[in-house]
C-alpha cells in the first residue's frame, strides 16, 4: 500500500539525552516497521539548553533545526506534537505550556516530581482537550502487551499475586558522583521515580488498581562526589490490589550484577505469567492443569506489534518499544482516537505518582498507605 | 576409616509422613555419604497413633519398633535422640517432654504454632541442657551453604537487600479440600509458618536479624470441603533488616506452575547472589567489577558437604539436605559441640516464629512491626 | 502394605569405587522409595583386591562380608544376582562365570573394552538364560523415562532429528596424570566407550537403531604423568538412523566448564524434547501448533517412578537413577520378566559398543561405516 | 562532533524483501548510534521486477527512486555502493556487473548457489579492486565479536571443540508450500545454503579453517503443493579443523519449536564460550579454574559496537547487526581499509561455500571430504 496519502505531523522535542535519542529514532523507524504508518513524523525542531549540543544532536537524529528554548517549539505552529525528554523537573511546565497551545504532547516518566505536580500536570493538559501520553513504553514491549491481552481475555481467572522489580546497579559504587538524578530539586525521588515508577505501571496496567501500600526505603550512599543524596537510591513495599491481589514492588540502582533487570510474575487462579526485560522477547506462560512454564518467544506475526517487523525468531530490542509507543500515540491523534487504555496517558502518569508517593509515605511513618483513596479522584 | 570403633546413637522418631520419610532416609543414608560417620544411628522406635499404618512404616524405614504414643519414646532408655516429625500442633508438648527426659531433639518447622508457643518450648529446652536442633533444612543445601561462607567472608560487602519467596501450588484450586495444614488449630498458620518460616529462616541465617516489617496477608479461598479455612494462603511482606538492609519477603501455596520454588537473591556492595530450590544444585554469584552472573554447579568435592559425594556434576536431590543437617546434629552430640550457627537451634525456631507473628500483626493493625524488639530477647 | 511377605536375594558385588558406592546406596535406598520393594537386597559378600579397602567399603555400604576375589562371590550360593561395579577390563570374564554359576547379572558399561569382547560376553550370559542388564542408569530418570512414553505414544511423529552430546572436563588439563580410564588395555576406549556409550544407548532407547556413522575422535594430550594416552579424549559423529532420523553424537572429557554435561534434543514432525543432565528434573516439551518449549518439572506423583518418592517439585539427584534401575531389575528377577525395552541387557550393552567401534572406523578410514548390518546381527 | 564534514554515499539495492528491508533500515539507523557516521548513505534506487511493489518499498525505505531492472544500478553514476539482496540465483551477475561498474559490492549469502559459482563471483569482484563483503551479518553481533575478540587474545587457549547448530521450524509442516528457497535452481541448496553457511562461517571466523568434514543430509518431505522439493531439509557434519579441533555443525528449517536458534559452542585448552541467537545480547563464558560459565550481557559501553547505543542492559535487536556489517563496510571504503578480517569478503563467502559442497559430496559417496584442499585455492 503506498503512503502518498499518508498526512504528516509535525514533532518538536525537548532534550537530547538518552530518551531524546531514543525518541528521535523511533520516529524514523515507524515507517519501516508500520506501514503505511498512521502519520508520517517530520523532525521540525530540538530544543536544548546547550547550543553546540543541541546542534550536533539535530543534525545526528535528523531535526530540521535546534532551538535554544522550549517555547520557541511552543510558539512554532509548524510542531503539532510536543515530545518532552527533558529531566524531571521540566516536565511539568513546557508540558503544560505546549499543550496550552494545542500541540498533544508525550512526556517522559515519571510525570511530575511528586504527585502532587503530576495531578497538576494532568489536569492542565487534559482541559486543552489534546492527546496526551506518559511515555511507559514498557506496555509496549510485545510481551507484556500479549500478557495484557491474556489477562483481558481471563486467561489468569482471577489475580492472586503481583510481584515486580526494577534493578539496575550503575549507582552501586559509593564513588559514582551525585548526578541530577541523585538531587530531589532535579529529579523528585531517586530509584523510585525513575524505576520503581514502571513497575507500578505495569501493576496497574496488568493487575488493577493498587489500593495500599506499605514500604521502606533506602538511602545507602548519603554523601557523593557533588554533594548529599536527597533521595532513595532503593525501595521495597508489599502492595494490595483493589481486587484482592497482593505482592510487592522493588526498585534499586544498586543490586549489583542487574543492569536493567525489570521483571514481574503474575498468577491469578488459571495460570501464570513471568516476564524479565533483559530478555524482553519471551514470556513464559502457565495455565493450570498443564505441565510447567512455557517460554513463548514472542516475535510471531500473530504477536502484537510484529506484523511487519521480522520473520519468527528475530528478536527486537529495547528501543523497538518506542516505536510501537510512538506508533499508537499517531494513530490515536490521527483517529482521534484515545490513548487509553493500552497506551499511558498523563492520568496514568499521575496515578503511578501517587503511588511513588504513598511508598514514600508509608516508609516514613511506619503506616500501610491507602493510596486508592487518592489515586482515583477525577477517574473517569 | 574403620568405623569399627564409631559410637552409636538411639533414635525414637513421632511421626512417619513426608518429614518422617525424609529423615529416616537421611539417617540410613548418613553412613554411605560421612565416612565414618559421627555416630551411628540405630532406628529404635517410630511412634504414631494409627497402629497399621506405624507397623508398616516402622518396617518400610527400618525402625526395630512400631510404638502408638510419643511418651513410649520419651520413656525408653534406648532412646538418646527423640525427632520430632510430627504435625505442628505436637511440636511443644513431646518435644519439651523428652528433653526434659534427658534426650537430644531435633523438631520440625514452624517450632510452635505461634510465637508464644515457640518460645516456651525453646526456654524449656534449653533449660535442660541437651542439643537442639530446629529442623530447617535448607541451612544444609550446599548451595546456601557456600552462601552463607561467601558472605561470612566478606564477599558481598556491605548488604544491601534481599528478596526471597517462596512459592507453591497445591493449595490453588477452590476444590482442593481442606486439609490439617489449613487448619489453625492445627497448624498455626498456612503459608506463612509453613513457607514463610523457612524464607525467614534463610534471612536470619544469610543476612541478619530483621528489625521489622510491613506486611499484607490473603486466604483467597475461605470455604473449602471439610470447612472454613482460618489460616493464610499467601503473605507479603517488606522487611527491614537490622544491618540496614532492606527487602521482601513473600511466600504462597497459590502461585500455579511453581512447585516448590524457595528463591532468593541478596546484593551487597561488592556483589550479589541468586539461589532457586527447583534448581537446588545451582548458585548465581556475581562480583563487582566483573561482567555478569555465573552459575556455579555446587558439586565439587571442596564445595560445601560434598567432600564423599559423587564426582563434580553429579547433582544432589532434595533429600540430601536432611543427610547433612543430621549429619550436622550428630557430629553436635558426639563433639559437646554447637548446633549454631551452622544448624538452626530451637532458639532459631523461635526467632522465625517470631517474626512470622510479627507480619500478621502488621498485617491486621496496618503498622510496621519492629519485630527485633521482642525477637532478641534472651539472646546470648 | 507389609513387606512381610517380600522375598529376599542375595547380591554378591564386583568393585567398591565410583559405581560400586552408586549401586549399593541404591540397593538400601530401594525399599525406602518402592514399597513394598519387588525383592528385599541382602548385601551378602562385596570383592576387590586390596583387602583393607574392600573391608572398610563393606562396612560403609553394609555389606555382611568383604572378600578378595570375585570367584567367591561366583562360588556363593547366598549370592543370586552378581552385580559387577569393576573396571572396564574385569567386566567380560566375571560377568560370564556369574551368569553360568545361575546368578542373574548386572554390569556397568561399557560391557566390553571393544564390540568384540560385549559380544562374546552377551552370547554366554544369554545362552544361561539368567536375567541380564548392562547399567546404562540414564534410561532411569524419570524425565528420560517421560520422553521415552512420549515417544512411544507417537508424540513427536515421525522422528527427524536427534543432536547429543556428554561432555566432562576432568581431563582437560594436560597435567592430570594417567588413570585406567586412559589406559587402551584396561578401559577399551577413552571418552568414547565412558560417556559418548550413553548417547549412542540414549539415541537407540528414543530413535531407534543407528544406520550408519561417519566420525572423528582427538587425543589431545598423547603425554601424560604415567605414560602415553592410547585413548581418545573426544569424539564427533554425524550419525544416521534406520527410520531415517539425523544427527550428530559428541563426547569430550575436555569441554570446559561442563561438569557432567550430558544433553539431548531430539526433533520430530509433530513436536521437540530437549533434556540436560545436570538439570536432570527437567524434559523440555514443544508441540506443534504451541508456541514455545514448555519447561516441565518431572516430579508429579504421575510422573515415571515418581509416585513413591516426594511431593511436586522436591527434586531428585542423580543417584536416584539406581534406584530406579535396580528396582527394574529387581522386578524383572521376580516376576521372571523382560529387562527390555525399558532396561538396558547385555544385548543393548553390545549393540552400543558396536557403534562406539564403528565411529572409531569411520574416524580411521573416513569412510561412512554402515553398523546396522553388524548391530543387528542375532536380534531377536 | 558534527558530521558536517562527513561524505555520502550513493546506494542501489536489488530486492525488497526481507533481506532488503533489514539493510534498508540499517542505513538509516547507521548515522543515529555511530556518530559522526564513517559515510552518509544516500539511497538512490531501488531495483525489482514488481513494478507497484518495488515502487511501495522504494518509498517506505526512503529510497529516492525505484527501477526496473539492476542494470540500471550498475549504469547509474550516482551509486557507489551496490547492495545486492536478491534471491541466490541473482547473487553472481549483477554482483560481478556492479564491480566491473567500479561500485563497491556487498552480496547476501550465500554468495552462490554452489562453490563453483561463488568463487567465480569473488574472482571477477576481486580482479576490480573495489571493495567487497559478503553479508555474514552475525559476524557483527556484539557478543559474536565479543568471542572473536577473546579468541583473539588467547583467552580460550589451544581450541578442541567447536558445535554450532542452526535450527528453524518455518519448513517442517508437509503442507508448508515449496517457495523459491526450495528449489535447487534458485536457492542451490536448502538449510545448507541458507542457515548452515551462518554457521561454517562463524567455524571459520572464530575457530580457523575447516579441514574436514563428514555429513549426511536430509529432505523429510519431498513433494510439496508446488513441485517436487530438490534441496535439503537438514544436514548434519563431524568437522575437523586444521588447526586441530573436531566438532559438528548442523542446520535444520525442521526443528520444530526453534525460530532462529544459531547457537554455538568452543571449546580450548583454556576455556570455554557459548552463545545463543535467540538471547543474542548474551555470552556465556567459562575460564579454566573458575567455577561455572558466566552470562555476560553484552551491553556495556565498552563492549563491541556498543559505545554508542544504550545504557547497559538495553538489549539490541537482530537487525541491529546489520548496522554494525554496514558501519564496517562503510568505514573499509572510506579509508580505503580492508573488509577482513572482522567482516567477510567474497572469498569468505566463496569459503564457505566450498565447505558447503563438501558437505554435500560427503553426504553422497559416504567419504570424508578434505576440503581444505580446495577452500585455500587463491588464499592470500
Amino acid at each position: 500500500m503506498s503512503a502518498g496519502a499518508v498526512a504528516d505531523i509535525g514533532v518538536g522535542m525537548l532534550g537530547y539525552g538518552f530518551m531524546g535519542r531514543a525518541h528521535a529514532h523511533a520516529y524514523r523507524t515507524l515507517s519501516y516497521m508500520t506501514w503505511p504508518p498512521p502519520l508520517l513524523p517530520r523532525l521540525v525542531a530540538l530544543a536544548g539548553r546547550d547550543a553546540a549540543a543541541v546542534r550536533d544532536a539535530a543534525q545526528r537524529f535528523g531535526f530540521d533545526e535546534p532551538v535554544g528554548d522550549w517555547r520557541a517549539l511552543v510558539a512554532d505552529a509548524r510542531v503539532q506534537l510536543f515530545d518532552n525528554c527533558g529531566p524531571n523537573g521540566v516536565h511539568a511546565e513546557p508540558t503544560i505550556a505546549a499543550a496550552r497551545a494545542g500541540k498533544h504532547v508525550i512526556c517522559e516518566k515519571p510525570l511530575g516530581r511528586d504527585a502532587g505536580e503530576a495531578y497538576a500536570t494532568w489536569q492542565a493538559v487534559e482541559a486543552t482537550g489534546v492527546k496526551h501520553m506518559c511515555a511507559f513504553n514498557y506496555r509496549f514491549v510485545p510481551a507484556v502487551r500479549l500478557a495484557r491481552e491474556l489477562l483481558e481475555a481471563g486467561e489468569l481467572g482471577e489475580l492472586r499475586h503481583f510481584r515486580g522489580s526494577y534493578l539496575q546497579d550503575w549507582n552501586a559504587a559509593a564513588e559514582a558522583p551525585k548526578v541530577w538524578r541523585l538531587d530531589r530539586a532535579l529529579a523528585g525521588s531517586g530509584a523510585l521515580g525513575d524505576l520503581g515508577a514502571h513497575v507500578i505501571d505495569l501493576a496497574r496496567y496488568l493487575v488493577g488498581e493498587i489500593e495500599a501500600v506499605s514500604g521502606c526505603t533506602r538511602t545507602f550512599v548519603r554523601e557523593r562526589d557533588g554533594g548529599a543524596v536527597d533521595v532513595d537510591d532503593a525501595v521495597a513495599a508489599a502492595v494490595e490490589f483493589a481486587n484482592g491481589a497482593a505482592g510487592t514492588i522493588e526498585a534499586s540502582r544498586m543490586a549489583l550484577g542487574r543492569k536493567n533487570a525489570l521483571s514481574f510474575e503474575i498468577n491469578g487462579s488459571r495460570g501464570s505469567l513471568a516476564f524479565e526485560l533483559e530478555r524482553l522477547n519471551e514470556l513464559r506462560v502457565h495455565r493450570a492443569g498443564e505441565p510447567g512454564f512455557r517460554t513463548v518467544l514472542v516475535t510471531d506475526p500473530e504477536h502484537p506489534f510484529m506484523r511487519q517487523w521480522w520473520p519468527p525468531g528475530h528478536v527486537l530490542g529495547w528501543e523497538h518499544t518506542f516505536v510501537h509507543e510512538l506508533g499508537h500515540l499517531l494513530t490515536a491523534i490521527r483517529d482521534d482516537g484515545d490513548v487509553a487504555p493500552y497506551g499511558a496517558t498523563l492520568a496514568d502518569g499521575y496515578r503511578a505518582a501517587e503511588v511513588c508517593d504513598a511508598i514514600v509515605r508509608s516508609a516514613e511513618h511506619g503506616v500501610r498507605d491507602r493510596v486508592i483513596a487518592r489515586t482515583l479522584r477525577d477517574a473517569a
